[in-house]
């Protein structure tokens, strides 16, 4: 499979890219909108697996050379830019591909962070309306903290859940998420059901922000069979 | 300390005044607007106690005899209700009472369960509008599923987090949520964060529908050093 992740330069985008080109045989393509700051981030996270005796397939290139070919498109952009990039690279979309959205608006104050929902009710239907009408579109990965991604020495054990326009899209996020060690995916159900969803990661902030000792903290779904 | 649970006939008022019968000195009051009702809960609780071999302090009344000498007030009413139970009993709440609102607001639909999120920006905003202004609002509980509170074999280990008007508030209530056995309390900030965390029970409500073994799920915030 070939993962193209624009914005794989920010720091989610990095920890994505990282996990999954340790722990698959995916072939990983680092989008930018800057050719050549894609192709030097390939080559660092190439390097920083190489120095732990992996043998990473991450390429690179501008958004749109990255979209073509790929069979998923992970928006790690910032909420704001989505639309935008979205549209920049619809043309280069393949219509089997699936568009994952990790990002979340976000508004901070005196009080803690709070969710800055879109319009259309929350990023991940944003995507889901912006996109070409063929393309499936799912949200996940919201809530894990991108500093826990990025260190590879860290075994996440972490839970994340994944919303879809199909239950077929979701079963595939969730499977492909899963081949990252460490993850479990979860269904959210539909794309409807992001904003909720969404919410969590305002949340996780402002827990970091009041609670010392739980800096890059993240929720795991417990019931009483499960931890 | 007095608690009086409004609402305490109800699912989440049975297993709070349960718990906190078992694992603390308190006396716990439940109220509801039926004193009959509440009297019938509290002889039922008292037994099923006693029935463990513990010798319990609760007692009950209608709402505005329960908030009378109370030290603490829980809202277990539903969410529409709130106000409400707020107004008919707001002249026997004492000045120095804390307000503890656990109650969401929730829609279903096809797709899931939703944060259904009145005007006020969420049932603990509610609930401070509508208390005397001398009196101290916090949210707590929201997370924890009442079947498990109510089940008292369940040893829960789950975390819940606190929104309160001051930081004096949410330290007490924190410590007060933290006398039930199993249970770690998190400052939450202020209560303009509540909308965050009320949205987190839908969430989880959607999570138990999409997922075979997810029933009663409940979020518990890791970090690398927790868990």
């Amino acid at each position: 499979m070939r993962i193209a992740i624009l914005g794989g330069t920010g720091d989610i985008g990095e920890g994505l890219a990282l996990r999954w080109a340790r722990d698959t045989d995916h072939e990983i393509v680092i989008g930018s909108r800057d050719a050549d700051r894609a192709a030097t981030a390939a080559t660092t996270y190439t390097g920083q697996l190489q120095a732990r005796g992996y043998d990473p397939s991450i390429d690179s290139g501008e958004n749109t050379t990255a979209c073509a070919g790929a069979d998923a498109v992970v928006l790690a952009v910032p909420p704001y830019s989505v639309a935008d990039a979205i549209e920049a690279v619809e043309e280069s979309i393949e219509p089997s591909a699936i568009l994952i959205s990790p990002a979340v608006g976000i508004r901070s104050d005196d009080a803690g962070a709070h969710y800055h929902r879109p319009a259309a009710g929350s990023v991940t239907e944003l995507v889901a309306e912006t996109a070409p009408p063929e393309v499936d579109v799912a949200g996940a990965f919201h809530t894990l903290p991108a500093g826990r991604l990025q260190d590879l020495d860290d075994p996440l054990e972490l839970d994340t859940v994944v919303v879809g326009t199909t239950e077929e899209v979701r079963e595939r996020v969730c499977a492909f998420a899963e081949e990252i060690d460490g993850l479990e995916a979860f269904d959210g159900g539909p794309v409807e059901n992001a904003p909720e969803l969404e919410g969590v990661t305002p949340l996780m902030i402002t827990l970091s922000r009041h609670n010392a000792g739980l800096h890059d903290v993240a929720p795991r779904f417990v019931t009483p069979d499960r931890f």
